[in-house]
């Protein structure tokens, strides 16, 4: 049987007499009362008979089908609609920068087929929703990936940090990457290790609604990381998002540092252990931190891009059984970054294991589930066993950091140089003292 | 060759002829300066030859022994001394309250020995550094575990809360139980499933700093926890921590929604997408939270105390090997909490590897490593794919608390049960809408 949108039977012919399909918005008048919003496919899972509309309060609901009196059209579906770059400023004598398109809610537009979000937008698609970015530079475009974040690999880490490369070894002034949110902090980090003594300032930039609602940050987070990219006196690799649920300052983050602290939120990711790289508010750039790398010309500019997907980012829980490393073991792990309690422990029955493993060749590190903060291992018993087998601490790098380090450490050095590579601060990952005095917030 | 606290040789020697040993402060002087601390045991894995003292500032430092021109005795090591309980309140009427102890950092006092900090306080003597207790309420106390939180078990869980249901069946109206600070929130969540219709407030209470430190926060939070277990208008179980980095402010957190978020800072604990219940300040409780169960009687009081150790906590991370679930489907794990990234994601990969174990009978569940916010399966392509699958998002509830919770659903309900508990509020640790309007901050 023929479906339409997913709606089939007598749902389908209502649907097919009203003249009305998925995406139109439509008044449905029942006996209790109307609703107005958009009619949204029937997922495979959802009950037979129910027809789902999104409220314009975003919300969405099912309305069953033999309490439905009537349907009326309100509006016809239509795709968003683009503007062109203006041609006269194609002419002017403006930076060169890059576009370099990975995918994820900024790329992104409803999909009212399925009532979610999809990649659809193309970095030339960005563009002509955000023509300003014309007046800012002579902007190119790459599509590179179409996927969401959540399914990249170390691979498209290798993928990204190269092409990277490329561009800024040609001389761009300004390269923004455009990323899903889920896993930018897990990349920006790559990007970091992989890049050594980049010229500019590399920035990473998603939204967390997409760029065809109005409500979208996709537009301001855009032009704030191209203006940043090009304008910033430092350089290295950063993320840029909202610093606030507004749309007047963002926050400039260290790509070691940076982590999604909140689901939906505008303002989701935060520094942490240190304070953001900079702000970005009312066109200008304010830089906060002390000490980044200056922007200069390329010249010693290096790519280091392997990574090795044979690590392990491993969250403590009570009771865990550590027969789980001994698992990791045997399926080849070379590398595994624990998320220990507080300062960094783990219960006394998992140190014989990881006296093992380590024994074996494997490496393993501690972070803490606390996320802010800074791992010790010298002031309890717990911690003193995990040194002497030979656990390393990684101070206050975040856990997601670590585990993306080490993969990079095995994907490029010699299992000799592991330990002092990472121990060592490459990428800011490290601050050489808290950040956190005692008489300041953490957490936001 | 005997060692004195693990120093041998010469620098044992040199020790013994000043008469000096661990614990001691001392004056050594070298060539390039002096230095004040007091002495610490050689460490197993430290270098040979360097006296480690442990600096007036907190950190410790190695001198070398060639360097040491002198070393002299400032001041020999006590242990630190109590003040017992003025008698004159034992007589007075007041109400009952106990102190169940179960080790951690404010039942503990540096050692010496081995320059760490260990277990060694009992809950009686606790009441002799905080002779204030008395004066509050008639004081039992008893010593349930001498443990370093990292070590509780499931069974710690049931012992403990069957412990409690005793003494507040008995007609307690004030416990408090001292805990490592590591796992608190984790001990906190399982005692608020396995205590149903608790009557007074039980309040979990740890410390940052061992209890004989100048800097200590043992004290204060011991006062404010048994204060607010007395005076409290509801009934519950709760954290109780400092709010802030200052004495003057504590934070009153549900049992099901509070985390540790810094490794070190007596503000460590915060309510995670909800505020605190309430403020503890100036001898006063400021309640928060509308809604909190009352302060009542003992009558429909239960006891749930089982717990089931065949669930795992796993935190996603990219190209994570999915087949680490069939690996706990082997070992006959029943239940996994997952912690998917932003709104609930995991690599498209895995949701055929989630799907056969589900099928095979495993209940696997959705939480965000975001941390804050809610977990939404709704929106992206990805969350739809394992929506079909099986697994259960569940909304804003902590990772460890749906740990803790599904641990408990198994070891006290029938499977066929299990999806409806889990998904029923039965201890706060939903929040019916999310407490983060879009004007306050998060994170503190």
């Amino acid at each position: 049987m023929e479906k339409l949108d997913g709606y089939s039977g007598a749902l389908k012919r209502l649907l097919e007499e009203n003249n009305v399909r998925a995406g139109d918005v439509v008044k449905v008048v029942t006996g209790e009362r109307e609703y107005v919003g958009t009619i949204i496919p029937r997922y495979e899972y959802a009950s037979q008979d129910f027809l789902t509309l999104k409220l314009l309060n975003g919300y969405n609901i099912g309305i069953s089908l033999d309490k439905i009196l009537s349907i009326t059209l309100i509006e016809k579906h239509s795709p968003p609609s683009f503007k062109s770059t203006p041609p006269e400023f194609k002419s002017k004598n403006l930076p060169k920068a890059v576009i370099v398109s990975t995918g994820g809610t900024i790329a992104s537009r409803v999909d009212y087929r399925t009532g979610g979000v999809r990649p659809a937008l193309s970095a030339f698609d960005l563009l002509s929703v955000v023509p300003e970015l014309a007046e800012i530079a002579k902007v190119d475009a790459e599509v590179l990936f179409s996927m969401y974040s959540e399914n990249m690999t170390q691979s498209n880490w290798t993928i990204l940090a190269k092409k990277l490369h490329d561009y800024v070894s040609k001389g761009y002034e300004g390269v923004v990457v455009t990323h899903g949110t889920d896993t930018m902090g897990y990349t920006a980090a790559a990007l970091s290790f992989a890049l050594k003594n980049t010229p500019v300032p590399i920035v990473l930039v998603g939204s967390q609604r997409s760029s065809d609602r109005p409500s979208s940050d996709a537009s301001s987070n855009l032009i704030s990381a191209m203006r940043t990219s090009i304008e910033a006196p430092f350089s290295g690799v950063y993320v840029l998002m909202h610093g606030w649920v507004s749309d007047e300052r963002m926050e400039v983050h260290l790509g070691t540092k940076v982590r999604k602290m909140h689901t939906s939120r505008r303002d989701a990711f935060k520094s942490i252990n240190i304070k953001p790289a900079a702000i970005y508010e009312n066109g200008r750039i304010h830089v906060i931190l002390d000490n980044l790398p200056k922007r200069k010309v390329p010249s010693s500019f290096e790519i280091f891009p392997n990574f090795d997907d044979r690590v392990a980012l491993i969250k403590f829980y009570p009771n865990m059984d550590p027969e789980i490393f001994l698992y990791l073991l045997d399926r080849g792990y070379r590398g595994i970054v624990l998320e220990g309690f507080g300062l960094g422990h783990v219960s006394s029955r998992a140190i014989s294991v990881l006296k093992k493993i380590i024994r074996d060749g494997v490496f393993v590190f501690m972070t803490s589930q606390c996320i802010f903060g800074r791992v010790r291992l010298t002031v309890y018993d717990t911690g003193r066993d995990l040194l002497e087998v030979g656990v390393i601490p990684l101070e206050d790098m975040l856990s997601e950091t670590a585990f993306v380090k080490l993969s990079w450490c095995l994907g490029n050095f010699e299992e000799d140089r592991v330990l002092d590579i990472m121990k060592a601060n490459i990428a800011y990952e490290f601050s050489s003292r808290t950040f956190l005095e005692e008489g300041e917030r953490f957490g936001d």
